[in-house]
């Protein structure tokens, strides 16, 4: 039984929140005593194919005045995003002219590339609740509590730190400013941060809680924390205008509520979610239909999976967004997966290799985008230790840490056994410990001696249209004469 | 107004445990919007004393057979232990020749002086529900989420991983075994571990979730983790008979149902806890006999303080406890607290020095002991950074993160301001920030330097008797020679 599901499907069905939200904190079986009954089937679903109708989100929360309302099309038969609604933070267009006016008067902090992918995640409500970076009550509790509590006594996840530094002279220029302006690398406006809150950065105590350790050479933290101001800045966002990367990829980057609007019209009944930040090769498509499968077998009419990579800051030696995008198109045109019951679409949060801890926040965005399944694999979110010759994690802290983390509980999890090269089939297979010699596992640095050296993988092991994409990549990496070590695979 | 209180006080009234579970998570104010609400009276009660009445206990859970179960005098209006019951698991008298036996034939652990002192802790249940050493899940929920979450889907702090390292030679030498023996310094049995579960000790990994840091020279890591086995063992407790010290203080050590029927017979209608592993100075006579006016003023009939020092490990240069002991004695014959409604008892757990993170357990642990009112104050359970010039921990984090800590909102907690030496009142006073020329901060090198030249502190800082106790402790280090720098009195 290559599939095991923790925990219980639950439906919205257009019910008022506040028994949902009850709901979820009763009847869950305990991590502590579950972890012996990881292995639970979750029970066959007996509701109908839900029905689709008209709900209003309001467009922005927690501002003194309100806009008008966008009425958005989504599901009532989705999972209810954290907090209740998808928080969007983006300001109407007839207000943008006004709010852009508004920053130019303003106390500037300039944003890096991480810091405006942030301001991307917030604005689009992935990170919902928050309506802006972290205050410190915020920072706090996902420091120590990988989870908020909410007003009305509710708990949701959030383990990583969305906080913006600033360092002395920035919190000196600002003094008794409740607002300050974003601005982005030319100097324009991006956002409006309001009601702030300044307090101190200790980074080392950040980095510590939210990696498990503070070795040197943690890729987020060289590039985002290392060099930060010695000082963190909350408020909420007002965003001017959705931020786009003009790289020919938005169209790729659709927004929770794009993305509850797109399952709602493809009528979906379960939203199985797959992150990744490498390229797809058949044993992870094994592993995606063989869930769609389960998913039918189970009662669902239709789920639909939505295949999800990471779009922001990757470390040096992962395969850039644009080839993976390229490699994606091609493994779906090669009909390795069914474009009728799967979403392609880019995640736009950056990476902090931080396992365990960020797992959480990589399922919890997605409920935010309606998925109510997520697969979760061997050693997510990780990384070799970057001192010691050992994994940062262990293998399985991720998807045990997932399935007892608080405010996750609504999501169905799906831990997955590791699929291998099948000697004897001749393609990717879930491994059969009964019968080890039958497989080949392909590490990564297998993969890269292969696509540098131009040899084929064994039959079966990736569509040739993704293999040869890959090629390419590690081709471009040679002309460039970059020297740089590449894992397009992980082990 | 020098002390305010988060929360709201709620008594179980011999009602059935179940709904009071459920109430702990409703209606309790949402700490993200409630950091700007922190100063919220707790309402005044207006319950009756509450009554006496038995309610028996089971001596020991989780275990394949029953014990007779011991009746315990409590109090029904105390606040209710976690996880309903307080777990108490040492074995009962007629069983102990028995399980002394079965010892004899099991792989033996033998216990460091740590490690006892937490067999202690887990057998009278001051971490219930824990009903031994963490198994992984107990584990990973600890360092993660400062939480476990139970069977019923309710959730209980636990912020300091309680766990049992074991290395290689060790493990193997347990091998197929499902129980072990736990052994003191001479060999004698002191516990059995039964259904045990081995699984990895990554030091690095626990020592940055626990303590923000992984800077070398933390006291208890350099006692307890840096030489430690790199496996851990969790299992169910059976400890054979009640831990003693045999050094005079054994009198001192109530385990939380004995403080529980105290209470009890006091007819306390509030407990409030003061956590102290210092001499007892009048600032701190000042805060915990203000605090009794308070809780009077609220309403509550007979608030009873427990003065509550922690006696297990402590750092070299902390005041030992048999000293402690001497000092407090004699705060109490001077009449600087009234004995009629003050306990004093010894909590028998080693220090961590970890801030924030700790202060949670210190709390939590007080609750079994009935405490529903627990005093904090600056930097709780902090210490100076062991290698930068600055403190660890944010003076401010320990009391804001104990208001968010899950598994807490049950607990009233009582931040306290500062206490100084008020020159023109020639005693210690709150200090009040709009005269701050009349007050004297007396730090701990100056407490130290005063103490060691027998010189005298102004008038009313503290009890003569106390001092002459300190006065004492340093003269005997100083005909020790010991050349240690010892740190009295707390900045």
């Amino acid at each position: 039984i290559p599939l095991y599901i923790l925990g219980f499907q639950r439906f919205n069905l257009c019910l008022p929140p506040k028994p949902a939200i009850k709901e979820r904190q009763e009847g869950i079986p305990s991590p502590m005593a579950a972890m012996a009954s990881l292995f639970i089937k979750t029970p066959t679903p007996s509701q109908p194919l839900p029905k689709t109708h008209r709900i209003t989100f309001p467009t922005i929360s927690r501002l003194s005045y309100s806009y008008k309302q966008k009425p958005i099309r989504v599901s009532c038969g989705l999972i209810e995003p954290d907090g209740g609604k998808v928080v969007e933070l983006v300001v109407p267009e007839s207000h943008r002219d006004v709010k852009r006016r508004e920053a130019m008067s303003l106390p500037k902090i300039k944003l890096s590339r991480i810091d405006l992918e942030w301001v991307h995640v917030l604005s689009e409500g992935w990170a919902s609740p928050l309506t802006g970076f972290m205050r410190e009550s915020e920072f706090l509790q996902t420091l120590h509590f990988n989870s908020l509590r909410l007003g009305d006594g509710s708990v949701v996840n959030m383990s990583l730190p969305i906080v913006l530094d600033i360092d002395d002279s920035q919190k000196n220029r600002i003094s008794g400013s409740a607002s300050v302006a974003l601005i982005d690398s030319s100097d324009n406006p991006v956002a409006l941060l309001n009601n702030i809150e300044i307090y101190k950065h200790n980074k080392e105590e950040r980095i510590a809680r939210t990696w498990g350790t503070t070795a040197p050479g943690l890729p987020y933290v060289e590039e985002a924390i290392t060099g930060a101001g010695d000082w963190l800045i909350g408020g909420d966002l007002e965003v001017i205008q959705p931020i786009k990367y003009h790289d020919g990829l938005d169209h790729y980057r659709l927004s929770p509520s794009e993305l509850r609007e797109e399952f709602s019209k493809r009528n979906a009944d379960a939203v199985f979610a797959f992150q990744l930040r490498n390229p797809v090769h058949n044993g992870h498509a094994l592993l995606m239909t063989d869930t769609r499968r389960r998913l039918l077998e189970m009662g669902y009419k239709n789920p639909v999976l939505l295949l999800h990579p990471l779009g922001g800051f990757t470390k040096a030696d992962d395969v850039p967004l644009s080839w993976r995008m390229k490699q994606h198109q091609k493994v779906l045109e090669d009909g390795v997966l069914d474009p009728e019951n799967t979403v392609v679409s880019i995640f736009p949060s950056p990476m902090h290799y931080a396992g365990p801890t960020e797992v959480q926040w990589h399922a919890k965005a997605r409920i935010n985008a309606g998925a109510n399944f997520y697969i979760v694999g061997r050693d997510p979110a990780g990384m070799g230790h970057p001192v010691e010759k050992r994994d940062l994690y262990d293998a399985d802290h991720g998807k045990k840490v997932l399935s007892m983390a608080p405010g996750l509980e609504r999501l169905n999890i799906l831990p997955f056994k590791v699929a291998a090269y099948d000697k004897t089939k001749q393609k990717m297979e879930f491994f059969d410990p009964s019968r080890p010699q039958d497989f080949l596992f392909i590490s990564g640095t297998k993969m890269r001696t292969l696509a540098k050296n131009k040899e084929s993988p064994p039959d079966g092991f990736m569509c040739p249209g993704g293999w040869e994409v890959l090629v390419q990549y590690y081709e471009s990496l040679a002309a460039n004469d970059s020297g740089r070590v590449p894992e397009p695979i992980p082990a």
